[in-house]
């Protein structure tokens, strides 16, 4: 792991972009954190830069409550390589959805699943170097991103504590199965009006997690339309949950 | 409206049993409010005695938000008059529920509608008097309850500002057509396993609710499993749209 830079912001968070390996990744951290902090890996879609502005409001929910937040970026997004068999699969996707052609199981667990595959062992290698650093300690949280990877890291990374999940319907039939052994309290963030995602199959998702915690938080609004007070409850539970 | 009794409590809380007509009721008010307050209306099933603990907890909320809280008896419960033809049909809902006979629109509109249509104009009467104390001032906030007398309540009453609804199935055909006119803030808390309510009846009538802000908050577990966090973030709802 390598910081390549560090700022000290006016809101009490320090500011650092890293790598590991080829991956950049970014993390916040509470200054006045007297003792290793809980951690919280923020997903996102894909595409570090843009998303950035949106991910520090996100990381500034969790230093306030005593979290250190980091964030990696996916496999084939931002300026990461592109995988031309990812991307000739993605170009399918695309294809399918603007002529409204129904996206098939095949077409998601060929998109989907090598993203998952590559993913989570990438955020675990991640999650190895953050907890080396002093100023992290544990529990570990997740929050939002790629619903699938969000699942599978739930049942396969035991550091995980809990999850808030971004409800999405694009997810391999793998996965599906795998949601059932998730097991760690679920916090699910829902837009009613989705405009990429299918509402049934992500009440369905919800339906499948086999916590014996787990809240759905639905709320009117598209894709992006996520309103503050529900961005405020996923911090709530979190900070419940790791602190 | 007639006060029968007032207690000043450690928390400082006042709690008034009332009396409007012959219809029992309970008044919370915070005592160290300086201007009249907004006001909630806790709905709950019948049987102001057996619920009373709840709903002071549920009034505490309100009041330490600065929120008066009050409730009245429904129609033909707790020590109000039963009336003969609504016993029979709850005889006969009861009947259904447990020989696992479906429980028919007609059972529902039987049963439900007119309770709501004497419900909704006893609140109505007690809204009146209540606003007339120096006290209370507006907004009118609604929480919980009956859904379909909450739903009733929101579109024929322009003093609601914002309502607070526990989901249910058990809806007359006339009310679910009338939820698409409400257009208040509403906040849905659904029980997932809710062993008394259809959950997909349940979500349809969210999703016919016509108001442009609308949550839906789902929690694992059965009919009174609201977990604690979830009643929290519902007193939110009501004090960020009536402070």
């Amino acid at each position: 792991m390598h910081f390549s830079s560090e700022t000290r912001r006016d809101d009490g968070v320090v500011e650092r972009d890293f790598t590991i390996g080829e991956i950049p990744g970014v993390l916040w951290t509470p200054e006045a954190a007297p003792t290793p902090v809980p951690l919280v890996l923020l997903g996102h879609p894909g595409g570090l830069r843009t998303m950035r502005p949106r991910l520090a409001a996100r990381a500034r929910s969790a230093t306030r409550d005593g979290l250190a937040a980091a964030t990696i970026e996916l496999p084939g997004s931002g300026e990461r390589p592109r995988g031309a068999k990812v991307d000739a699969v993605r170009a399918e996707l695309r294809q399918a959805l603007q002529t409204g052609e129904p996206v098939t199981p095949e077409i998601v667990d060929r998109l989907v699943l090598p993203l998952v595959e590559q993913a989570v062992p990438e955020w675990q290698t991640c999650l190895d170097a953050l907890l080396e650093l002093p100023e992290i300690g544990g529990p570990v949280g997740l929050s939002g991103g790629v619903i699938s990877i969000g699942v599978r890291l739930a049942v396969v990374e035991p550091r995980i504590a809990a999850a808030v999940l971004f409800a999405g319907s694009f997810v391999p039939r793998v996965v599906l199965e795998e949601a059932r052994r998730v097991t760690v309290p679920v916090h699910v963030l829902l837009q009613w009006d989705d405009e990429g995602n299918d509402r049934q199959v992500a009440l369905d998702l919800f339906d499948a997690l086999g916590s014996p915690e787990k809240s759905l938080y639905a709320n009117l609004g598209g894709h992006t339309g996520v309103p503050a007070f529900a961005g405020e409850e996923a911090a709530r539970f979190l900070a419940r949950h790791l602190r």
